[in-house]
């Protein structure tokens, strides 16, 4: 198979393979990951599909799919169980006979030993290769990806699960892809804001944004809210990739100086990552104490790698004997103010630093429900405070809608975004 | 068109029409609020496409989907603008001439009338029906559905704003289908199980699920494998919902006869859930000290509802110096054996337990990485230990594999999971 002479796709159709894509309460998002892949390699998705792990339905969808020039992309169903049937039944389709690879049994045989297991022999089914196939490697699972040029449609096959399927598509499928359509791609850039809703967003940015709608080329942007952040999608065309990122890069300079300190991010980093290179820039440790959030800021600002540079403490206090035993937490003032206040949130966010001898402390307490609420703390209710570093002492009452888990979420990065504009005056002002 | 003379569905194909949902950033939501009312109705979706605004694609779908027995929705491009394609594209496949219901244009300009406008030309088309379709009531828009019976097939057509459809859904073609099949509905199951690798828990399972495959109605069994669990889903058919309990009752219980402990849902309850109804039922509280999973078994313990009567308190621990601080590690054991080992994990189990007065002390400790890997504990290595209730003590050495975020959480999983084996351990021996 040499590129330059293999067909060029002009279309795309993605099929996704699973019995669970079927029922009420599971969405395939694999395409949505895939369709902005290939927009940068000039495809448009033209269909979607979501069928059974069921033979005669893959069949059936990748019959209706093939034609000359059309990419098919089938993802899921080439796990090593009886209900996996994607590999089999597109080799039946293509009417190319399997072979078990080798290399692939000895790959997969590793990836047991590794973990001190044996391969279980159902594994080999996912080492049969249909003739002339190319192999696409798998670093994080067993299921290895096909890919096959048929009659001038290409048939590529990738594993369901999308921590597999991105670094695959990544490494194997995108630059083969590019050398065939060699067509100017789509380059996108996700800014992210915190501590604005989504219509003040808006009033500022759409100002600035709508010009860019009638530029050559345009410069597509999507206001896009979730839990705790805002986000704004922009989207060029550009022939070299270069040329893109020198658009974006200006745009997104227009869009900061209207947004100002809540645009936590222009590379779509989540903020405990902003916060992390915040921290490590400065030299600065943090401790946390938390009721409400349960332990969820520790281990958000955990989940970023080389964090323990940073993260030097946490404490999850529900009760007021724990915030009085593990922080130092006063009785005289749980007792006045109540755990869910200002005066509690700050002496935990104190407790927090200098028990762990922390440049930092930050406290949170509120009220996650669906329980525990009152006419003046209703569900919601969240106190957020910082101390340090240095004189630095900051509080923050909030009131957040939705169930425990939002609630949880929202006031972690309430007290993530705290700590994140306290550095940024540091940064302003170092004396 | 007498409901009863006319032909059951036996299955179901959803077709979404419109271009924004080919876009990286928009999914068809409407099929999944499909999905579960056919469910009710025991029609099962066994494909769902999406389509762009083009005439060629949609008459495509739906000429795929064609064949008696068959009920396909289409969803979308009712609207009265030029890219609004489904309604002709349909009469077309369908060889229906349309003409325009003057009782549709009277209601169309009603609607413009009330909000004290002029119904625009445009909206005409929105009043086309196709010869003997049956019109279906718009209460929040102004494109009604249809309905059409051809050869065998039921073809339905809804408005795309979910807002639009789901009313319509349930006033005009609900009760329509649900005469015509006679309500034998869906009915599922989740089953969930901890500790075993998806063909290990597929090997036990699979001589049990398949002989289901052949039984009257069969029940449907896939399986699949998410992070730290493995899911049987089952599905059956019942003409009513205490025969389907019954029958995946004894379902589960044969899984669960040869799953043993390792299966902790059969309602598709979340560890922590599960954990959480133990540790309630036995009256005990629960104290954890974490390392490399740095508040993540304290943040999911505390995800659940009511969760502040049995999470007494939580620590996270990165350095040796919190851990001797904290939680009372004795440093010695830090030397002698290295922050990540069983000593230091069942130290941190202990000093939980004692500091926090718990009955229960749990304690993580690993390399989560990307750094901090050796040649004898390389990344994703991390000792779990259990203190308590009584005498109980617990410890086990993982290798984990995956990213950061993927060994926090396998490892948070396995920690749970050591907390719910020892609680049913007391179950069974309550001595």
């Amino acid at each position: 198979m040499t590129p330059d002479a293999a067909p060029a796709p002009v279309s795309a159709v993605i099929i996704a393979v699973g019995s669970e894509l079927l029922t009420p309460h599971k969405v395939d998002t694999n395409s949505l990951y895939l369709t902005e892949q290939l927009e940068r390699v000039g495809l448009a998705v033209r269909r979607k599909l979501v069928t059974g792990d069921d033979a005669a339905e893959i069949g059936d969808a990748l019959r209706q799919a093939l034609r000359p020039g059309e990419l098919i992309i089938l993802t899921g169903g080439l796990g090593p169980t009886d209900d996996d049937r994607t590999r089999e039944t597109v080799a039946e389709v293509l009417g190319l006979p399997l072979a078990e690879d080798t290399a692939i049994v000895a790959d997969i045989r590793a990836r047991f030993a590794a973990r001190g297991l044996e391969m279980p022999d159902l594994n080999r089914r996912q080492a049969l290769v249909p003739a002339g196939a190319g192999v696409l490697g798998n670093r994080r699972g067993t299921a290895p990806g096909l890919w096959m040029d048929h009659g001038g449609a290409i048939v590529v096959l990738l594993p369901g699960p999308p921590r597999e399927l991105r670094p695959m598509f990544e490494r194997h499928v995108f630059a083969r892809l590019a050398e065939r359509t060699g067509v100017s791609g789509i380059y996108r850039r996700v800014l992210r804001i915190a501590g604005r809703a989504e219509s003040a967003v808006e009033s500022v940015a759409y100002p600035v944004y709508s010009a860019w709608q009638t530029a050559d080329p345009p410069i597509a942007t999507t206001v896009l809210s979730s839990l705790g952040q805002i986000e704004l999608h922009l989207s060029t065309r550009a022939p070299r990739p270069e040329d893109a990122e020198r658009r974006l890069d200006a745009a997104t300079s227009e869009l900061a100086a209207v947004l100002g300190r809540d645009l936590f991010s222009s590379n779509g980093s989540a903020l405990e990552v902003v916060v992390g290179d915040l921290l490590r820039r400065h030299g600065l440790q943090v401790a946390v104490a938390e009721s409400c959030t349960g332990g969820l800021v520790t281990s958000r600002l955990t989940d970023v790698p080389g964090s323990s540079a940073y993260v030097r403490a946490g404490w999850v206090a529900y009760s007021n004997e724990a915030k009085i035993a593990a922080l130092a937490v006063d009785a005289g003032l749980l007792e006045a103010h109540g755990a869910v206040s200002e005066e509690v949130a700050a002496a935990m966010a104190q407790g927090a630093r200098s028990r762990a001898g922390a440049d930092v402390g930050l406290g949170v307490t509120g009220i996650a429900g669906p329980g525990g609420g009152t006419v003046d703390k209703p569900v919601g209710t969240v106190w957020v405070a910082l101390e340090g570093p240095g004189s630095a002492r900051r509080a923050r009452r909030l009131q957040l809608p939705g169930e425990r888990e939002r609630v949880k979420f929202q006031a972690s990065q309430a007290a993530l975004d705290m700590l994140r504009r306290t550095l940024l005056r540091l940064q302003a002002d170092p004396g």
